[in-house]
């Protein structure tokens, strides 16, 4: 039994995390000194998303090492929580006929993640290998678009038809739980927190949380405890449409159903979660500039990702040069606009920036629609507008003394307000107008966006310049 | 009963979605013609998240109008769904002793949420108004720190003696919902999905699924079918360490311990997708320089909490400006050096920002640990040195051809390659020094970063064009 410390320890969950991390650095220690009984006995107290923690974090050679040792034991569940590239690398080194056995092993939904991403030769060898409910199930998940609904749902669910009683449905679960005990196939998933009614067209009717269930006297029929308003989800719904719908309606699971409106499937939300997480790193990455999270990728792959987008920004900082390019003149006699002329362009930069990131955000969530583009177009203007005199006052400021020129002082402030306003007027309409071209406006904006402060940063002030000074 | 649609209709999730963004225009449409009985009737329909939407939408007066059209009919959960901003114009419109009757209707969890953010004095009028057993579950809440486990926990929930068979806890929870439906107390949360098994000192000695109680005979003990291994969560915990948890553990839900190790509530996976919500929403903001999501703020709070941001880039783009006016005389000579000169910089800013956005995620998600950050500082300076080698290349037969002198395109392609490791290094190591010194990375790193890109790019370019052209 598991006994909770007393007082003087500390917290239960702070102890917890730490001890792992103790474990792992001890783990990687006996790997290091070889000593391959240390290894396997501190592998087994681990807890198995902890296992594929550490998997990740190892070099490859001590990588392979550990996956020889745990042997025959790897838990399969292990392998959906690791990221792609180690997962890729491992299932190499473990062989077919393990992988096989392993998703054999998983539930529906994880299976399917590990299949999705074997090559073609692969996957024929994984299927030929295991048996052929399990592989009938993971081929018909691999039918649905990737991404899709139909990919995230289990296809292990608990229905029953609307004439049943609360008895009878506990009835069949017990009946059907012993049955997997005495080693016929259990057809039920091993969680599941919501029973759902059909009709004799197996479409479903209505949904019941288990807590109503266990709730409720035996002779009650079901249909007079379901929820009649259910969210169905079609199978081939995009998983980031699910995600919106589970967030939105506070779902914890809800029924797939097919074309014809028959129940095939049901998505929980411990697999939503991870879809929220990729959408998350999706929009971060992107607007960082960084194709999918190359942590774990070999250098020369990761080289070869991010020389694209290196690539465009070489592509607009050459752009802005080409403008400076046109006052080479002006420079050449007040040597002091070259020192200044980088100011106005990344105050624009950072101030598109703001807007632009609350833009993204609001577009990914939803909260940023047709409705209400216009009031926030006006008041993004509005901040550009405050925050441009404030700093143009700033930097107007700085400039006269520094140069001693006080019309200096008037076209850098001037440049200021004008560079605010755009980058803010930018920061918010670019990302706007790719959505509405149907562009991911996480990937593009800020590309567009420093394109337009530099541009019109420099045009602005070394026009002004020329115009004023000279 | 809810029928599914026919298969030639679209998909049913798209229709729900098209269906609700139809309905929205048309309220907001019937709200600018003043048309209440229509408003009402249409408002009815919605799912009080897409009334929380619609609000978060609105313009200010509609907002309020809508509030008064919905009137007493107003569902407390609307006010849970809302931005802050939003809810504290709503809190203020609908008045106190309505926010208190929606408080007290709201489980603890979602009540607390609500009542953190009242000032003290409204807040004591609402526990004035409110019973006296709802008062205390809130006041017990309050007493936790702000974003810790015993905020996002239900207090409600079930748990049961260790002595216990599944058949007793069975006909316990139908007696309660049947107490319940009497109109006594109902104790236990409106769904939940695990059963804690506690010993006499209420200390949890194990969880057990609803889906296990349901399949199992009424005659087994409770101790034969619950999980010994729980992750117990100290009610002190942050809630950032609660989202790790259970992401880590792919968990549903969990029990949360006192310092004394007795069981004082539950987290439900619901609570945690709001919290992974919020964190994303963190570092995306953060490392976009806004404080906070400002989408709804009013336009001088939002040019109020950019400043500061935008002040410290003034300062670090005022540093890059000296960098350059230590060139003065090197630039006046030869122009060119003006209109190259941001190239190099602006390279070194992007392939830093492709590192550190990887970085600060991978910070984030607990994978960049003392175990592999060697090996991705390694890896990153490599990715540098690779990318810096073919942007050299190519921004020095640019250089070359653009001013006809092959020098200064050995001069960009050597400062290039420099800033580009440079960039790579400050991009990897600024977040990991500022984790390591317990400062939130996403928050610091790009600032310093871009002062790194920018003064070197500045220095190396011009200095080494000083030395070798002139």
């Amino acid at each position: 039994m598991t006994h909770p410390p007393p007082p003087s320890e500390p917290a239960p969950d702070e102890a917890l995390v730490e001890l792992e991390a103790g474990l792992e650095q001890e783990t990687i220690e006996a790997l290091a000194e070889g000593n391959v009984a240390r290894v396997s006995e501190l592998v087994h107290s681990l807890h198995y998303a902890d296992i594929a923690d550490l998997l990740e974090r190892l070099g490859e050679d001590e990588r392979c090492l550990l996956v020889e040792i745990i042997g025959p034991e790897f838990n399969p569940e292990i392998l959906s929580e690791l990221d792609e590239t180690v997962r890729d690398g491992i299932i190499d080194h473990l062989g077919l006929e393990k992988v096989a056995a392993a998703v054999a092993e998983l539930e529906s939904d994880d299976a399917i993640q590990i299949a999705e991403e074997l090559d073609a030769e692969e996957l024929r060898q994984v299927l030929d290998a295991i048996p052929a409910d399990d592989r009938s199930l993971i081929e018909a998940g691999l039918a649905y678009p990737e991404d899709s609904a139909g990919r995230l749902m289990q296809r292990e669910l608990v229905c029953v038809p609307a004439f049943w009683t609360v008895g009878d449905t506990i009835d069949f679960m017990r009946q059907s739980a012993e049955e997997g005990a005495e080693g016929d196939k259990d057809t039920l998933p091993a969680t599941f927190y919501d029973i759902f009614v059909v009709d004799p067209a197996h479409r479903p009717v209505g949904a019941i949380p288990l807590s109503r269930v266990l709730r409720s006297r035996r002779p009650v029929p079901v249909t007079e405890i379901m929820d009649e308003h259910m969210t169905l989800i079609a199978d081939t719904t995009d998983q980031e449409d699910v995600a919106f719908l589970f967030r939105q309606r506070d779902l914890v699971s809800a029924p797939v159903v097919d074309r014809a409106g028959r129940l095939v499937g049901a998505i929980t939300i411990d697999d939503v979660v991870d879809v929220i997480d990729e959408e998350h790193e999706e929009d971060i990455m992107r607007l960082g500039g960084v194709h999918e999270d190359d942590l774990y990728s070999a250098a020369i792959v990761t080289t070869r990702s991010r020389f694209l987008w290196l690539l465009i920004n070489l592509g607009t900082a050459i752009l802005a040069s080409l403008v400076i390019g046109l006052f080479s003149a002006t420079i050449e006699q007040m040597v002091a606009l070259a020192v200044l002329m980088p100011i106005v362009a990344s105050m624009g930069g950072n101030a598109g920036t703001q807007a632009l990131t609350v833009a993204v955000r609001a577009l990914a969530m939803k909260e940023l629609t047709s409705t209400n583009a216009g009031r926030v177009i006006g008041k993004e203007l509005l901040v550009g507008a405050f925050n441009g005199v404030l700093f143009a006052a700033i930097t107007g400021i700085v400039a006269w003394l520094w140069f001693g020129n006080p019309v200096i002082g008037w076209v850098i402030a001037l440049a200021m307000i004008v560079n605010m306003m755009v980058a803010a007027l930018a920061g918010t309409t670019i990302p706007l107008l790719l959505d509405r071209a149907g562009a991911d406006p996480a990937v593009a904006s800020s590309v567009f966006l420093t394109t337009v402060t530099d541009v019109v940063g420099f045009f602005v002030f070394l026009g002004l310049a020329a115009w004023v000074l000279l």
